[in-house]
């Protein structure tokens, strides 16, 4: 990819020119936002960044890029954890912000489909959904801020996997602007359609290093009409395990989530937030945030969930559990497992990861990596949390009590190592829901077979021959 | 792709080493079966059958295919519609059989998935996921000889897809043995890994274009522990319409199956098939065959559906409508719904399409293509039936009675021409489920838009530089 330049005074002027003056930003101050992220892990320079009103000026821009060998860095809320949104410190990158791109282009009610626009903030597409009645099922903890085609583009997570899939899963048609400028539209609101190879799924988690995602038609479901709510309790996370599998034959697509939370987590969350509180009586191990929901009004679940709560105790699964009577207290036991990352920065340092294991060795890799940890590091505290059902444990290491925060985290690059070989010792993933980014790029080499990145490296060269998009990230 | 050549004896004797005498075939009446599809519209030649035992042999064949310029046909159960598993008519393409290819490797219960090979016949497959009390959800008519291979490769639809999603919605991870004869092993049973680009669905649906799938791990889910089945009557597509929004909204991932059947359909069957009835009292313009089920045994599915049915019924939606009380009369209604194409076949010619529309769509698509074929083919009676909820509709027509079949189906391209017209003017799709294969190749130019088609073609350079895999198929 030697074929980048940096962009001189003339070219950065067409640039600006396609946006207009008032939506391209050369000012160090007010270009700064947009240049780290909100933890301040990753923060790049830049040459300009555009903001484009329209998928034509995206077209133009791309067009532009490819032309005069410029790397272009697509951005949406900036809230990515792996740096995939921050161009390099040279400061020769164009950042592409799609935040001006956020029309609701179309509502399909009889379809169950709509079709948005890449800027268009999560949470606003959730409320454009509730107000058609109904519901767009994607929950992530930066959903006040991510947009959609950010989203899309890191085909993200969150904590209702289970019953709905990734965001990948939830896309039935593509906008996307390839690297020369040419625009696909694959914006089909079509369940089935075999006339040719799947091109969106291509675009979807590829972090904007294959095209630009400009548009999407995502899937619409209806507003569950109940929804159960509770808390339970585990001696361990074998126990954890057998109430995984009861509750998943239980409800299957009306298992929603299946969250675990550590014991130490519960007391971080109690510990720092005024008005949480222990859900249970007695301490346990492990707990579980589960929430089952239906469409289906008459479908019984609370009476369900119940008699699925009092078999999982009689055998001897669970130690103790508590359903939600109300939104409240349901409100209440999501946010101990919503509060959990925030909880951890007041006990200092935390060194994170975010991989995904067979489901089945889940307690293996949890017990092997917390024998290494206390090798590597004594005293330091896992709190290990996050999508169970998913296999996707957010492996999460707080500092031991009083030691300096700087110390602790001078062992990321090793703890992370050490854990990642424990992940792909049980053929696991890397990195589950956040992405490679810059974060993860270097360690794919170590985690993929060459067969694997070199097909990967092939399409990247095929679809993005001079690399302008995103360059040093993914691959 | 002008390399490819006609294997010399010397060659084929090397491919027939790789998998030893007793797995290759070359006598020119051995070879037929696997030369023709049941339906004998697409038939071919071939220099050689090749059956491989291994991954291993695979990997050897299509190196050497690769190497010398020698085209390969991959073929699993040798049930598709469109041609794909039929190589050409000029005897010099090897057909690459996968049969053999059949182990279940692994069933992972805490993960509800199992890994599968290639030749694996679905319904083996759904039997070994029931003796493990688990549900492989793919429904389609061909699964008694159809093979996991080939049900990927074309990425299979049917009448689950509803709740269950496409072929390629039910798969984890896969191996591939790529056109230069390398490996790609992506059998990760994981759930979330967003460690790079996803290159499984690039392979699903290219119908052997683009690599060989060896094997795969494919989801399983709990068994419904209830199902209910209705049939219902309606007096015009818009009541249908207005009723699968209904029935969607009761039930969403619990609403299994929708089917419709125009009048004429439900007379074919109870016409040409002893032991089947006219499933309700009057007859109605459209029917729907209506499933409904859940892992929930306390859903109350039945008390559920009955409510729904009344509801619709005080609504106007449905003229009438029967929940079956027994599996026996499940099977009977399921049977009107199964029998469509076998009946068809009792009313002379057919001329028949695979489409997908928009769901809003569906009542317009049908009216336009009926009226359109009254003016094509006077007398001739259409008879649409499928998966509405898909807005995959199997627009099929019969010929008019009396009139000779020859000269009927000497309408085929034309009426085929002028129905997927009015599906593309309505941003449908020409083929919704079975693929590409030979016979729409030429008109993807038509339908798809230069940009995608040069994408398709980009990928297809790119992945299989020489061209040997499946040649004159999908693009």
């Amino acid at each position: 990819m030697a074929e980048l330049k940096a962009p001189s005074p003339d070219i950065l002027q067409q640039f600006v020119a396609i946006v207009g003056e008032a939506h391209a930003i050369s000012d160090a101050g007010a270009m700064a936002p947009y240049l780290h992220e909100w933890r301040d892990r990753y923060h790049g320079k830049a040459a300009l960044v555009l903001m484009p009103g329209s998928v034509d000026e995206v077209s133009q821009i791309l067009a532009l890029a490819n032309q005069t060998g410029t790397a272009i860095v697509p951005q949406g809320g900036n809230t990515g954890l792996v740096g995939g949104q921050i161009p390099s410190e040279a400061g020769d990158e164009i950042l592409l912000n799609l935040s001006r791109l956020n029309r609701i282009r179309e509502i399909d009610l009889a379809g169950n489909c709509m079709t948005v626009e890449a800027g268009l903030v999560l949470a606003q597409a959730q409320d454009v959904a509730l107000n058609a009645h109904r519901l767009f099922p994607l929950r992530i903890a930066s959903e006040g801020s991510c947009q959609i085609g950010g989203v899309l583009s890191t085909n993200a997570g969150g904590t209702a996997v289970l019953a709905y899939g990734n965001a990948r899963d939830l896309v039935l048609g593509l906008e996307v602007v390839l690297a020369d400028g040419r625009v696909w539209d694959g914006l089909k609101p079509l369940r089935k359609d075999n006339s040719g190879y799947d091109l969106k799924h291509l675009f979807m988690g590829a972090e904007g290093t294959l095209g630009v995602i400009t548009a999407a038609v995502i899937r619409l479901f209806p507003i569950p009409a109940e929804t159960a709510t509770a808390m339970v309790g585990f001696r361990s996370l074998q126990d954890a395990a057998a109430f995984f599998d009861r509750a998943y034959q239980f409800g299957a697509t009306e298992l929603t989530a299946f969250e675990i939370i550590p014991r130490i987590g519960i007391e971080f969350v109690t510990r720092h937030f005024e008005g949480t509180k222990d859900p249970l009586q007695k301490s346990h191990a492990w707990y579980a945030l589960v929430e089952f929901s239906s469409a289906n009004a008459d479908a019984g679940l609370a009476s369900g969930v119940e008699a699925l709560l009092a078999e999982a105790l009689e055998a001897g699964e669970i130690a103790d559990g508590t359903i939600a009577h109300s939104l409240d207290q349901a409100g209440a036991l999501w946010r101990l497992r919503e509060d959990m990352s925030e909880a951890q920065k007041y006990e200092g340092g935390s060194i994170k990861h975010d991989v995904s294991v067979p489901v089945a060795d889940i307690p293996e890799f949890i017990t092997r990596a917390d024998q290494l940890i206390q090798l590597m590091v004594p005293g330091a505290r896992p709190v290990p949390f996050g999508h169970y059902g998913d296999g996707n444990i957010h492996y999460n290491i707080s500092q031991p009590p009083g030691q300096d925060k700087a110390i602790f985290l001078s062992h990321w690059e090793a703890v992370n190592a050490a854990v990642h070989e424990i992940v792909l010792d049980l053929g696991g993933s890397i990195s589950a829901e956040h992405g490679v980014g810059q974060a993860k790029r270097d360690m794919l080499p170590h985690a993929k077979s060459e067969v694997e990145l070199e097909l990967m490296r092939s399409i990247k060269r095929t679809l993005d021959p001079k690399g302008i998009l995103n360059p040093g990230k993914v691959v």
